[in-house]
């Protein structure tokens, strides 16, 4: 089956869910080469928009995300990944998910989760590998 | 919190999870129109990039995805709709989830739920709500 990379310039969106507690985790964007190298490794690899590269999630963090199930839309144009997720969490802020913030119709924003998991290095660097842990919840 | 609509050239991408199994069921596009629709109304709207206009999900089929709660993630260009999905599937092939292949390392996919819910009128049609329930599993 050919997947559509072409209707995003050579990406298709990727959503990370744990595969235990059922929680979505983040979205990221593969290239072809990311989608070889997470079929090779069986850990998930992006490719970064902002930094115009291959990443592995955890490259540096040691928080990697291990696939244990891959699944595709109807339309090949988007892909599921069940994983099962090493370390506190997987966002560059500290939490568990990505999706710590719930969006209220008004536009306002408020955590949902109840505190950062671990500390990042830098919070103003845009790696989302650069944390270290503090602790777990 | 301003959205991070430029990155996509004026989406973003909305993931849509089923808030009671927790089941990710499809991932769709929004524009700035598609948000405001969707708080507004309660019920996801998406913009259709092969149609090139906003789509309300379900807006034919009856099959409407009833927002519980939106998250937004750390760099505000990805939502997450939790839902509660009218009627037995959203995706256009007749599906619970779009999500309904497994793709294996040598690229092969197989299908993971068991049979389609409901018919879609055309199989050849790109509408995904241009289908005809004819059965709950």
């Amino acid at each position: 089956m050919e997947l559509a990379f072409d209707k995003l310039g050579g990406l298709i969106p990727g959503i990370v869910q744990d595969q235990r507690t059922q929680e979505v985790l983040m979205l990221g964007y593969l290239n072809a080469e990311a989608l070889v190298q997470t079929q090779r490794t069986g850990e998930v690899h992006f490719f970064s928009r902002s930094r115009n590269r291959l990443w592995k999630k955890g490259e540096s963090s040691g928080h990697v995300l291990r696939v244990r199930e891959m699944r595709l839309d109807c339309d090949a144009d988007a892909l599921l990944f069940l994983v099962e997720p090493v370390g506190p969490g997987v966002c560059h802020e500290g939490y568990r998910s990505c999706f710590f913030r719930e969006l209220a119709e008004d536009g306002s924003t408020r955590v949902i989760e109840s505190a950062p998991l671990y500390q990042a290095k830098s919070m103003a660097s845009r790696g989302r590998d650069e944390s270290t842990q503090v602790g777990r919840s």
